[in-house]
């Protein structure tokens, strides 16, 4: 039995796994990310703690297929990797975990091993490709094809939220464009749609007595039947599905997989965005199956080891 | 030397060339194709053909690497096809071809043959990735990633006229939605912004003087200068640079190639789309360069003896 380190870096926390080579999840656990001196201690930390663990463990370096890693950035070919909220310019993380543990690693962007991670032991197991998309304070994803992860000649494969879905937008996504999926499909593009709903008419709602009108609070309130909580719902789905046909028009995956926060919403937001996708879908796509991502905050770490092994 | 044949089997004719390993067409000829039952004739017809070509010229089986096909269809992993304007449904073409000639036949849709095509020896060469637009009739496309074909879980891979652009549309696209880059963006899509320009202006144009305004007409006035027509050519740029920009944020490919007959309409056609195009794509995109096909009607011959060699 061989095994494998997957690693999800974020800007808070380090996310670790010690997963069997058939994918079982052995044991997890996390570090604190240090993000002081230019993030420049990380690569070090990370090792250690994997070196620290392998110890624990009684592993021998032949017994490990290596280690996984997800940055919160882009993994360039020679192993360096750029992340702006870690203040990482072309570290060279993959070179400096081999050197200090002795083993193999690879690196991808963190949201294509998110959605490697469903594909391997999630929402899209089974399934020969699919598209990972991301619900959280922005909106990320990933495609995956024959167990390879689409990363795009700018390593902007799957940047699912800066599909433009609305010409019409005067306002500025993150990105500096306008309309992007990400303004209205994401948590506080969900929670904007509230407030814009809530000011725009006078109907009558569970919201108007909610102290902060959050993405959660607005599908709380659709699966309790409040009408104009399943406005802004629907509304929601209406950009999210127009997103989806979009990639399945491009792509054609075998699955569409939704993560992230707002995928707590659970059922009621796949039965609403599968409605309106079937809509808009081409044909050969109509019936593409839109699933719940299964492995929550664990995913990266799944995915990283995916990867690996 | 070795040699292959591709084949680009079209409604009305076969075109067929016959290549060596390194990409230079030797020699191109067309038979007619025959529709009556059911276009049963078709597989023999092409099979002939190459058998005749190869007697011509001395070629015995062990100089040829093999038939390459794109079908104006789908063409499925058991060797079958689909082809609705040849009426073929499941029909062995694949199979047909290797038992009549005794050589390897590979086949695929002919938008994805043409991609490959521009990839091998087109407007494309020399990238390691890209996506093709192909701008006529309808609008199709296909997407290259390492010199292979992202076909897609149903055989939609590169369906991209039906990407969604226009949520507000009422009108039915041939596929049956509503707002899909083929209404606008195809030669008929461009026809018909063209008539709604001119009926909801008073403004002068020569395309007034025009007796049938067509996709040619509008981007021969726009060359000259026609302020009418410049407008509308900038309407069908915007739709058109919005679906390159949805591609890029879901692939990311090295270049985007455009190709159809409206891009005869040559340098203004990407100026404009490009300008439009930087606005609306996610920056890692920005710069992806818009090239004009260079194959013309000989894409998907290219195509078919690259996915053969």
């Amino acid at each position: 039995m061989k095994y494998g380190f997957g690693v999800d870096l974020g800007g808070t926390t380090v996310k670790m796994g010690l997963f069997t080579q058939e994918g079982e999840l052995l044991d997890k656990w996390e570090i604190a990310t240090d993000t002081s001196e230019g993030g420049k201690n990380i690569p070090r930390d990370m090792a250690g703690s994997i070196l620290f663990r392998m110890e624990g463990r009684g592993l021998k370096k032949d017994d490990c297929l290596g280690i996984g890693i997800g940055v919160p950035g882009q993994v360039w070919d020679d192993g360096t990797a750029d992340a702006v909220n870690l203040g990482w310019k072309r570290v060279p993380v993959i070179g400096e975990l081999t050197r200090i543990t002795g083993l193999r690693a690879v690196g991808d962007n963190d949201a294509n091993m998110a959605a490697m991670g469903e594909y391997w032991q999630g929402g899209g197991k089974g399934y020969s490709s699919l598209v990972l998309v991301t619900l959280g304070t922005g909106v990320g994803g990933g495609i995956i094809f024959d167990g390879k992860c689409l990363r795009g000649a700018h390593r902007a494969g799957g940047e699912l939220g800066h599909i433009p879905v609305n010409p019409r937008e005067t306002r500025r996504c993150g990105c500096g464009n306008r309309g992007c999926l990400e303004q209205y499909a994401s948590a506080t593009g969900c929670a904007r749609l509230a407030r814009e709903a809530l000011a725009s008419s006078d109907a009558p709602s569970a919201l108007r007595s909610v102290e902060k009108v959050d993405a959660r609070a607005v599908w709380d309130a659709a699966k309790s039947g409040d009408a104009l909580a399943l406005e802004i719902a629907g509304r929601y789905c209406d950009y999210l599905a127009l997103g989806l046909a979009s990639v399945a028009a491009t792509v054609d995956p075998e699955a569409l997989v939704i993560g992230g926060g707002v995928s707590r919403a659970g059922g009621i937001l796949i039965e609403m965005t599968a409605r309106r996708y079937r809509e808009l879908a081409f044909n050969a796509c109509k019936d593409t199956p839109i699933l719940l991502a299964s492995l929550g905050n664990d995913a990266g770490i799944y995915g990283a080891a995916a990867a690996l092994l």
